[in-house]
């Protein structure tokens, strides 16, 4: 571990994932936002390895992440519970009036760390449960400076409680009250408060001589977009760009510190998103997904492929890129194989990326060939194996939103691709070449020896997962509103309980 | 000049510009190419400077290019004659059929650069008319090893010759006979050919003593698209990334070269393309535009925003970014810079950028807030002022040609904005900011107040502009079937004259 005298000794490392909330694969300078506003991001992958087939577990949503379910537990959405079955190929949200949680079957990552000793803090967003039983320190993180859920609001306290920012197990405020978001400037120091979280666990675990895990989950290229104030009007696309510079500067400032600790060499980072960029709140609020279809709520590689870099100098080769086929569950097998554990028993969905990302330069292991699946609730939507990606369902959003203004694809339109009806092409998929066709525009002929050679690729391997999934129980099929935050843990020492509506559960309902 | 002791004076630089064809802005891996084909340029963009904001002077062509014409005289197509006015808003095309080619009035960048004793040759794609008063040896160029027109072909000889390739003022064989590509398998050697050529030219002048300028313009990336047998299948897109490794790979030997030479600190170096990715072409054929919208052909972003990256070390900062609005003209003014020249005494569209690329990191100079100007034939279709993007023309392509299927934004449908019919939009603009959105997606408002005050400001910028301007005669109008390349200077040495048809000139029809 951490304690040995040689700082290059990868045994147990420090580990700590980066997600961002809604950040798109385009925003990054290095994967190709005109704005460059990611300097030290573009040095992190110029320092460590690029992963631009990287992907999300699911699509996810206005006020939850099942992505952050199945980075936590490696496991796909459907095997850990975070999904719902009130509709068809329905996207889940974790909203106040949400009854569920993370399930307590499901063992987090920090506490299968903690057997090697690991100290784990998440700084920022939770969102896997905001009741008691399904908050960050009752499953296996030490700390938490925090939200359960989104920052939207600010609500009138007789109808729906504002948010609450928790240190450990007790608030310590709320959204828009204690802690101010200005909707109308974008003005707010969150994202300060969130990288001081940070560097201030990492100096007390840099001197505490046992390895950490930082689950460092700033919330700020969400909508509302916010930025603290030297970063308002820096950027050249308004302010969810300046919000990108900020998180991209808190970046810097935690490798920084790594380096200034002395503590790099010993430190593995891993920089992420949860879902796509929200590309249906327009311009102002959202991010880019590059040259990639579609956005966040859809299964289209915009929905699902995600800005990826790793970064652990000494050991993971610099200016490097991997076409691994990836995805965030993997971060869990990943991150327990660093720290020197075995794979648990029950079935996971990530793979351990270690022999990846630790090659050496010249050597360009990879994976055997794993599929990426692409789901909407328990609906396999379509499969990636490969450079092919094969669409058993399509869908962006229906023809209600869309004729009302919400739209998932704006300036997009793939005909027969990105339909508005829930499009079953189970009997004859379509398959687009990822590699000659990030962007999913030009379905493979269903005449050509190309189609037939994929599908009889892929068809097993989808039969296969599908004959041996054993589905959880869903989690996120009830809403109450007396569920929300009306009174957390530490209310009464503010003054700040709240009394909410008796108790009317009801089957959450979403359009899309 | 070049003879001083002191490597890095500046005085009369060596200048080499790299103009690549038809690859888009997307296809670098430094903006955003998932494939990440091009280690060597995203090394050269972090050795140098990278222009986001960088700029064509028309969107053309198939087989030719008005950008070319503007990069090599300063001057927008409608000042120089590289146009047609067969019909409205037209893109101007330089078959083997045109009659025109560059005029006699125009005095190209070699030809100034003489001045200060330089040696300047072409590499590659001239495209500025193939007869023979047209071509590079007439208009300055001191050594040519390349091709007047695009590599299309192969032909039967009776009814259209295969084009030429030069050397200097003389033909040495024609593309598809004595220079190979394999239309079947996309293998050619052309790529190494030009890179040799290069090579050479720079070895041969280091040690001469005098500066030079080397225009080394591939076009491997141009349909029908090749790569030599070592960079076939190496790219995880196909025979298109193939190309670009290719391209990448000959960058990367000729920055060496220069460094192995120990010239590089005497030789300023810029790598951009000609127009932007032919999208209409298809995965297999084409590249990408990244975010932007549409491609080649068109006046959208993704027809004209270009890959640009200067690089002079000791003189342009490295890991360095400008936002400067810029264009390819902008290189005839600033290479006479910075040879020492004054500009010539006749209106210029291009600016000096040497102030922008040589500014020291901590200083963020930039130019008068320029506009660009984007044109179809005569027409004035759009203008750029700052962040601002002003329509008043939009046509992506007429009903005929879509209907037939062919798309020069497929996957992307903007309303109003991609139409196909010429739509003008004079009397109320089309607007849209391109730092918050890129894409052309979302047109501001008319009715918002951000709306007026761009308008106020950029219609007495453009009413400036069109009420000085003096169109050339334009040059693009004739097409003869007898003008075409039947029988090359040195043709005769060679036994590979061909017999044309008499004379039958026509107004050439472009359908788009
Ligand atoms: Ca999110
Ligand atoms: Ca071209």
């Amino acid at each position: 571990g951490r304690v040995s005298a040689t700082p290059a000794n990868a045994s147990s490392p420090n580990i700590i994932i980066m997600l961002m909330d809604d950040m798109g694969w385009g925003d990054l300078g290095v994967f190709g936002q005109p704005s460059k506003e990611t300097p030290n991001l573009d040095r992190m992958a110029a320092q460590g390895m690029l992963l631009p087939n990287f992907y999300t577990a699911n699509p996810l949503c206005s006020p939850c992440e099942s992505s952050r379910a199945a980075l936590l537990t490696g496991r796909l959405p459907v095997r850990n519970g975070f999904y719902t079955t009130n509709g068809h190929a329905r996207n889940a949200y974790t909203p106040q009036e949400i009854v569920g949680g993370i399930s307590s079957d499901e063992i987090l990552l920090p506490r299968l760390l903690k057997k090697k000793g690991y100290v784990s803090k998440i700084v920022g967003k939770w969102h896997l449960g905001h009741r008691p039983q399904y908050l960050p320190l009752e499953h296996g993180f030490d700390e938490w400076f925090g939200a359960p859920n989104c920052h939207f609001g600010p609500y009138k306290s007789s109808k729906r409680p504002n948010i609450p920012v928790y240190h450990n197990s007790e608030m310590v405020g709320r959204y828009y009250e204690e802690f101010q978001i200005n909707k109308k400037t974008g003005e707010s120091n969150l994202t300060q408060i969130y990288l001081q979280e940070a560097l201030g666990f990492i100096h007390r675990q840099s001197l505490s001589g046992q390895p950490f895990f930082l689950y460092w989950a700033p919330d700020s290229t969400h909508s509302p977009v916010y930025a603290s104030k030297p970063f308002l009007g820096r950027s050249q696309r308004g302010r969810y760009g300046d919000a990108v510079m900020e998180l991209d500067d808190s970046v810097g400032q935690i490798l920084s510190w790594l380096s200034a600790l002395s503590i790099e060499q010993n430190t593995f980072v891993f920089f992420t998103s949860d879902n796509g960029a929200a590309v249906m709140s327009g311009p102002n609020e959202s991010g880019s997904n590059g040259p990639f279809l579609c956005g966040k709520e859809t299964t289209f590689e915009g929905g699902m492929r995600e800005p990826a870099v790793a970064w652990w100098p000494g050991h993971i080769p610099g200016a490097s890129v991997s076409f691994q086929l990836a995805s965030v569950m993997d971060l869990f097998s990943t991150s327990l194989s660093l720290a020197g554990l075995s794979p648990p028993g029950w079935t996971l969905d990530g793979l351990d990326l270690s022999p990846v990302l630790l090659r050496s330069r010249s050597n360009s292991t990879s994976l055997t060939d794993r599929p990426i699946f692409y789901y909407r609730g328990n609906q396999l939507m379509a499969v990636r194996l490969g450079p092919y990606k094969v669409h058993y369902w399509t869908w962006s959003n229906s023809w209600e939103e869309f004729k009302s203004g919400i739209n998932f694809c704006p300036g997009q339109e793939v005909p027969g691709v990105t339909t508005h009806t829930q499009k079953e092409h189970t009997m004859v998929p379509i398959i687009f070449h990822l590699g000659r066709d990030p962007g999913e525009k030009y379905p493979i002929s269903v005449l050509s020896s190309e189609y037939q050679s994929v599908l009889s690729r892929v068809t097993p391997v989808v039969k296969q997962h599908q004959d041996s999934l054993v589905p959880a129980a869903p989690q996120l099929n009830m809403c109450d509103l007396a569920a929300m935050n009306w009174a957390p843990a530490g209310c009464e020492k503010l003054g700040k309980c709240l009394k909410g509506p008796e108790s009317q559960p009801w089957k959450c309902e979403w359009p899309h």
